[in-house]
């Protein structure tokens, strides 16, 4: 089976939630500074999102590319991912019209580390698909970043009843990490070409 | 004419109905878990409809795979299937604000039903497209989870009137029947290639 | 220019337009069959109008597999076709909810004979851009179905001011018309490889 | 890395921008002219969006068309771009619903330069991927359009505030050059060939 369709649906349900995530910035009733003050924490919820949706998008993209084949595995696996992602909308939202309280922001922590052990699982089915000379595997080397990851995730929910502002910002710091695009791949398929 | 339009139109479709769906976990105006409690019915009811997409979308994916020219019928078939489907997100939310009360419960089934009816109309135009040898229908073999799952639809449907739990629990069953993922139209291929 | 990208747009826009229609199907606040009575005109209206957005895309799909070369015209023209579609969950919204009334059942009628007349113009667009001996020219032959229509349509109008059923009739007629699949260009494609 | 998955995604994100607009258009509560005049403001500011959206995706679309590789600097600015342009929905909505009040208009403008900045970042990226022979560089020329539109913009958001009328009519000045199709690409891609 190819894995067009796989890449056209997944590039589906993430240009949506992408988008549908706007939504949540309602459209205020008057039309004045004050009224466009409540929305900017919703904003800057948006904006971390948003940058999480690209990564996932940059990283599955890239992913994908060294896969030939997908099994039923690999199917269920990223319908999975996509599942976890697509809650990120409803969290988002609830995390900035709350002003980044601390329960919503420690709800929106345990969708990001669903979703990233979602990709690590969809990443471990690839790689065993592929064998014992799995390009995936070769490509993400010590995979350092997946690893760490998730650790950062579980501090930031903890965090975040402490103090969530310090919770928030490790998951900024989370999407900074990655936000550096994933040469990993990308030099290891030069190399090999 | 091809089949490439009808893949990324049909693509389209199932990657928005499984997207909106989470625009009826509305966003509560509260921090705290008690104003979460509530949307727990909401988001099981948006888990199992997710699963459903799923398995329509996985299966349609196999079976649209044997077929080579798409005729007038298969594509008015397909847009039938798409709008049971696209009923989906209503009745999810419907049975899942409700608490899985029985009347939302039964109706949810009918939907399913409905989509069930669709796709074997859309699977015996792509077969009688196909001539004798029909690769789809070879495939298939007995279709037994075809026939099976509107049988078990209908008594679904009817349990939810005495007990609406079982009458779900029958739902869940066939959404676990298809979760293991077709391979009998992969084998299939397989041995003829 | 390719026409790929403009087919994959339209794709897009109009799977979103089909799929957010249902949208306006808001989810009632009980679980009884009363709270799901006044629905009723929302679904019907729903319903036609997901045969018209059908309808659009498969003679859509029919016109530009008849077209190769993609100029600046066909591309607004097509653009201008997909805005009046994207009005068409608007207008259905509002006939539904208002239970057939006059007033925007006449305007439901407005949108559909602006979206017949801009579909118009892309065929001729297409037309002129193939030159004298135009395949899409020969295919649509007298083309009585796209003449017929905006006639039926403004006779629609019409008549919802009279008796809005009989408007609405009218609008059904043309759908069953475009209903039974543009076999037209098929043949004539097939007559001429 | 091939360009297919970003056209795509840039495809269906700017599908749903473009869509979704339309629900800024809430169905109203009643079936008389009344009710519907609010909302011919909302209706003209969707107009206007609508035509930007479909500017950018041709322009983007042609702007791609000169583009082999895809960097990871391309992907983030196209991310960036797309970024500004999901705004659109939110201004559009506001100064809609406001009837073009001066804020409003303002915090429109300002989303229409982000982009424009965007979108000349991304240029940018491309044309510095291409290296010294650049095909897009070529293909744009002196860019008149591009570096206009920005000082345009500006003098518009500023205009807002003393006439919110002329600030608006600036952004349909804006959209107006754009909307001749850019043949400056297609011709010297013609004119190298």
């Amino acid at each position: 089976m190819g894995k067009t369709r796989l890449e056209a649906f997944s590039d589906g349900v993430l240009a949506i939630i992408i988008t549908i995530m706007v939504l949540e910035l309602k459209v205020p009733h008057g039309a004045t500074l004050d009224t466009l003050a409540p929305l900017v924490p919703v904003l800057l919820s948006y904006v971390l999102s948003f940058l999480y949706v690209g990564i996932y998008w940059n990283n599955h993209h890239h992913m994908l590319h060294t896969c030939k084949h997908v099994t039923g595995g690999i199917l269920w696996a990223n319908l999975h991912l996509l599942f976890w992602l697509s809650l990120l909308p409803f969290v988002t939202g609830w995390m900035g019209e709350n002003h980044f309280a601390a329960l919503p922001s420690a709800v929106y922590g345990v969708v990001l580390l669903a979703a990233a052990i979602a990709y690590f699982v969809l990443q471990q089915r690839i790689i065993a698909s592929q064998g014992p000379h799995s390009a995936l595997r070769h490509a993400i080397g010590s995979d350092w970043k997946g690893k760490l990851s998730p650790v950062l995730y579980v501090a930031g929910i903890g965090l975040t009843f402490v103090n969530a502002t310090l919770g928030q910002a490790l998951y900024v710091v989370v999407a900074l990490l990655w936000l550096i695009p994933d040469r990993r791949i990308e030099r290891s398929l030069h190399g090999t070409t």
